[in-house]
């Protein structure tokens, strides 16, 4: 494992304490949007290594349901929790603490809740704050380091990247995002074994939706299953690409007349020409995306109404992103590189800064741990490049799998206890209110 | 691992020799219908038994696309594979030599058919027929045996039980369904513990699609992943219970308020108060079998509809039978242990039998080999014993629970190079043909 020492490229944060000796003050860490197979293991290097820096940090209190346990003061206080259960943590998938999905609007918009979360960090001595998510919790920990200083309260926010999505902009990857590329491509690997094995007189073409709403990152990731256009999948849908029907169908023809199969992976997020997502359910979440799903049904009924292909279609929907059980074990690590650098840079004083991966080779892959500023990652989205396209549209380049290689090496398995892994519930043990109740809305 | 012993509980088959000595004969290998995660290991056993047995048995042939390959005479060549490669199958999923869903029907109605057969089996020397599947399998095995007695073509025919549906009568279970189990109770309880974090903001149903057209056994091992009616899975819809709409709901919504969050585990197989799939998608197998798939999205759609909750579904289909990355390593000690048991039965000059599991205890979990009559296996569907289910129809029993956790016992990972399960693929060279080509149809 590389070292997960902190390199100070973009250090430019101010000190939060006015200039002397640092006092011990609390944390507050907390897990926001969807949960990833190692979140939890962010949480657990985050509480360790807080542990290990008792001279300048004092509890670790975590949100109950992300940041919005800060707001109705919902601590659970991590101190009651053993060292067993938090090194367990490692091997769990899901949010221990719960997440949520909350997102605080504009400064002046929701001042009332910015300062709501400041009473809370003042009624507790809270000087630190770690925010574990993706592009809209490292806004918010952006915006609720300007409401700090604007407050007078000193008050260290660190973002820890996190999102399946891949998408946040100056790292290199994103932890969750590894063990989701391992578990679709042995997904894909697996699945094309069987539907190889069928073919002949059943089933001939399978559809496997995976997650991605903007960015077709996790379905390139299926790419790495097999090696060239004749090895499955021999169609990847992308989100970056619009959907072309008739083009679609010519494709999956024409792979079921050459190999006897065709299988194909296709992101949740492609549109077709007017822009519509294709699986449109209508619903739509806390941020005012849409939620999607079932697109897979609607390319295999094309399939079988079209081309008389009989099908089978899967849709991974949260298995893929909580699979620990196949988690990458190189996203394991900078799972825990990550929490651990976001402690040590609030130890040292730093300020509206994400610790993020940074690759210096390919193969064998480095990789070290940088810090940047919260001000460059918010509210931007990293994109499957161009580059890792293929020119048809339909699979991935060398380049592409020159990046995404090293993501999903090597094995972590949890322990296991009768068949079933061992994933531990935390005490959850809350911390004594102190503030009048948060009246939300 | 317990022993492969073969005990003579049933066995009457006669002899296929006519009294004399034995001679050595060729063997003809074929997999049939759904493939599993640990078939190729019942394979990889069969191929290397017959290897030890080289006084009686001469070459393994194996079907290309299962039985298709003997009336094609597309006869893999095993004895072409490397030793390792042989060994390796027992690490990777699908069909090796491919598989079908090919029924021989009767045999006045099919007569050519299984003319055909015998003639290309003494065009090879096959004196040995392996049939490797489920209840189909076991009765084209039995017809297979009775055509050769007809014909006066000695044959010993052994079925060699496969299904992930676990619906085999006398066998304890069926080698493919333990790795399905296991996978269907991790994967719920990782994406329990997704959903139970996300709850507060956002999912608080999700709904899992496991297969089992007719017997809820699949579903019921989800039942694993939790403990008691406080733990996910909340609900199971089987098979074996028609499907109340109104109780259905009623019981989720109850779920949410208690626990926050609801997960339902559903078999494709669930119909309503008419008999009709509540996933029925209109099309049918070569069985006539329909086939099935699209209920998750249906309940979920009902769920949101008329409870206002917001819901996440999946559908594993394939992924769940071909996951040999979390096989079961009980699951694969017995695909191999029916394996070698085959073998040994046909080199003893056993007849018309099929390999069975017999458990001796539940914990630990004892079992051994034995070889039952395919006469009293062909044709019969073990369904899910009523004791198995809870009273209000949502759960498995205690009984249930102690005969299905030895089933997902243990851990059996594939190798893996750069993230990957290193799964083999055979040369399949096939046999020279000796006899004129096969007119279908």
């Amino acid at each position: 494992m590389p070292g997960a020492a902190v390199a100070g490229l973009w250090q430019n944060a101010a000190l939060f304490s006015g200039g002397g000796a640092m006092v011990r003050r609390n944390a507050f860490y907390a897990q926001s949007g969807g949960v990833t197979a190692v979140i939890n293991a962010t949480a657990s290097a985050v509480i360790e290594t807080a542990r290990e820096h008792r001279d300048v940090i004092g509890k670790v209190y975590a949100g109950r349901n992300g940041i919005l346990g800060a707001l109705r003061e919902e601590l659970v206080d991590t101190s009651k929790e053993s060292r067993a259960a938090i090194g367990a943590l490692k091997h769990t998938p899901g949010g221990a603490f719960g997440s949520c999905r909350y997102k605080l609007k504009g400064l002046e918009e929701s001042r009332a809740q910015y300062e709501r979360l400041i009473d809370v960090f003042r009624a507790h001595d809270i000087g630190y704050f770690f925010y574990n998510g993706g592009n809209d919790s490292a806004d918010t920990a952006w915006k609720v380091s300007q409401i700090g200083r604007k407050m007078g309260y000193p008050l260290a926010c660190i973002g820890i990247p996190k999102t399946v999505d891949n998408d946040l902009v100056i790292t290199d990857t994103c932890p969750g995002f590894g063990s989701v590329a391992k578990y679709v491509a042995v997904s894909t690997r697996e699945a094309a074994l069987d539907v190889a094995s069928m073919a002949e007189t059943s089933t001939k073409v399978f559809i496997l939706e995976v997650m991605g709403r903007h960015a077709g990152w996790i379905a390139a990731a299926a790419g790495l299953a097999g090696d060239g256009r004749d090895a499955a999948p021999h169609l990847i849908l992308f989100p970056e690409r619009t959907f072309d029907r008739a083009g679609f169908l010519r494709r999956v023809d024409e792979c079921v007349k050459r190999y006897g199969y065709c299988v194909v992976v296709a992101s949740e997020g492609v549109r077709d020409a007017e822009g519509n997502f294709l699986s449109e359910g209508g619903t739509r979440d806390a941020f005012g995306h849409a939620q999607l799903g079932g697109l897979a049904p609607r390319l295999a009924d094309m399939v079988t109404t079209e081309l008389g292909h009989k099908h089978h279609w899967a849709v991974a929907d949260y298995l893929q992103r909580s699979a620990r059980h196949l988690a990458s074990k190189t996203d394991l690590d900078q799972a825990i590189a990550v929490g651990r650098a976001a402690v040590k840079l609030a130890a040292k004083g730093e300020n509206a800064v994400m610790p993020v991966i940074r690759r210096t080779a390919d193969a064998p892959y480095r990789w070290r741990i940088e810090a940047a500023p919260l001000g460059r990652i918010a509210n931007h989205e990293k994109k499957l490049p161009a580059g890792f396209i293929r020119p048809d549209g339909y699979g991935i380049t060398a380049k592409a799998r020159r990046y995404l290689a090293p993501l999903i090496a090597g094995e972590a398995y949890p322990p296991y206890t009768k068949g079933l892994p061992r994933y531990v519930t935390l005490k959850c043990e809350l911390a004594p209110k102190k503030l009048e109740p948060w009246r939300e809305g």
